[in-house]
């Protein structure tokens, strides 16, 4: 009976399941829609059932990459919830808890972005660094920070989606998305805002739309500040916005040109173009990333 | 003959020289002004040359905090170098390699902010913690991360002081005095930005001056974002600005109202004032880390 991993990437749009050893080796994936809680955990547990009954394998462990904020604290009576969310229905949700009493596997809990860290640093744009970032702009903007081959905990974990950056309301008058800081960088900058601003969904915003000149502004002046932050040695940005390539050089210019030459590295004036990527697994470094995690 | 360690904090406006093996055994300091790299650098060595000589003491070896940026990078040509400074006169100072050919010492080089940070996890506000920050608020604006106990290089090291944050022009038209990035976090709110737009020296600013209304949202709006980006469990706030003791509850205050309780952890909910903390070595944990330094 051969032997596979489970990886659940648990987001606030779609729930990605795979079942595999590594990109070369998925046996079988399946992209759920997040509904209630409990219609989706079900629909995940039924998932890896049905798959491993029926193609006679056996899982080893699952690795579950959550949205969040989640508790990662093992000590915490709320360890492995979904908190304070401000997607309607799964405020604190025990998704841990849920999955593990209806598979009976061991499951290795992160946030949805360190997840994608972890993946892109065992298989993707992250293989020979020892500190870098991984940033989702999609539905909602977060990040996973490696510092030493390690996803960064701290407090809680890391919401890099939440930062603040200057906002020019006579030019952008779009108050911002977010429940909790209206103009964060996730208010100003993720799909939800996009959609909301512009009315239109960010996935058919024409790529000659206003949209995107304001879009780069705002990503670039993030990363300044998680640059200046941090010193990442690599930043890999993922999600559905940067789905729009086109988007890379302009973020690549505009970040350097906000730098200003004030951090001197080869890295940032030289090979611009090697340091702001586009994650090496694509679409699937969150539900690889769990499996890298189940592995670990 | 008694052993010692040496350090030297080299900031913009002072260099602070010690000779010590902890905060409990300190044999001699001295605070010499930052004037030209030569003038400054020789005054350094004549202390602890005459200081050995007189005392009869060895010292084992020196740690060096210097202000920035700076190489840290051991493989480079110009590691221990002060790279692109605006402080005039100090760009390109291979403050290390002066040092080193002065003082027959082994030199441990390091940001000025990082040694401090390493001193107040020696025997400072961060003994018992793995992840914290420290942050000085003075001339300049800078700070060191710790994680998992060593502070972060990454790809440069961080310059915390360089975030970009929301300023709005209308309540307050100072453009900012970085002369990078204009109004970042350090050219809004450094002891240089306080006087240039009040026209009055910071440690001159009365208590009731409408300065520190102002102050203390930019500083809690930079605190905000280092909190989402890097949940670190505490943070030390040290500098010449900061010794202003009636700005830590301000700043706490405001810091949790922009956090908007998205975090959830009670050390920020109901242990605020052991969160925002002052240095537990004082204005001494730049030179006592840079002790800590030379004795790792």
């Amino acid at each position: 009976m051969k032997k596979y991993f489970g990886g659940i990437e648990a987001g606030g749009t779609h729930f990605n399941c795979i079942i595999a050893n590594g990109p070369d080796d998925i046996l079988a994936e399946i992209q759920l829609p997040t509904t209630d809680p409990e219609s989706t955990l079900s629909a995940v547990t039924g998932f890896f059932c049905e798959q491993a009954a029926s193609r006679k394998i056996q899982i080893e462990s699952i690795g579950l990459g959550s949205f969040g904020p989640v508790d990662l604290d093992p000590d915490s009576k709320t360890f492995g919830s979904i908190t304070c969310t401000p997607k309607p229905g799964w405020q604190n949700t025990p998704i841990l808890k849920i999955l593990q009493k209806e598979l009976s596997h061991s499951i290795y809990f992160e946030t949805d972005v360190n997840c994608a860290a972890i993946g892109e640093m065992k298989w993707g744009a992250g293989k020979k660094l020892t500190d870098f970032l991984y940033i989702t702009i999609g539905t909602g903007i977060g990040g996973g920070i490696i510092i030493d081959r390690k996803p960064v905990h701290g407090l809680t974990h890391c919401e890099l989606g939440h930062i603040h950056i200057p906002h020019d309301l006579i030019r952008d008058p779009f108050e911002g998305c977010c429940p909790f800081h209206k103009d964060c960088i996730e208010g100003l900058a993720s799909g939800i805002a996009l959609e909301k601003r512009w009315k239109i969904k960010a996935e058919n915003l024409p790529r000659d739309h206003p949209a995107w000149e304001l879009e780069k502004e705002y990503i670039s002046l993030a990363l300044h500040n998680f640059i200046c932050t941090l010193s990442p040695k690599r930043i890999i940005l993922g999600g559905g916005v940067m789905q729009n390539d086109f988007l890379f050089p302009l973020i690549q210019q505009k970040t350097l040109s906000l730098l200003n030459r004030y951090i001197e590295s080869p890295a940032l004036s030289k090979h611009i173009e090697e340091y702001i990527v586009p994650p090496g697994l694509g679409k699937k470094a969150g539900s690889l990333g769990a499996i890298a995690l189940a592995q670990q």
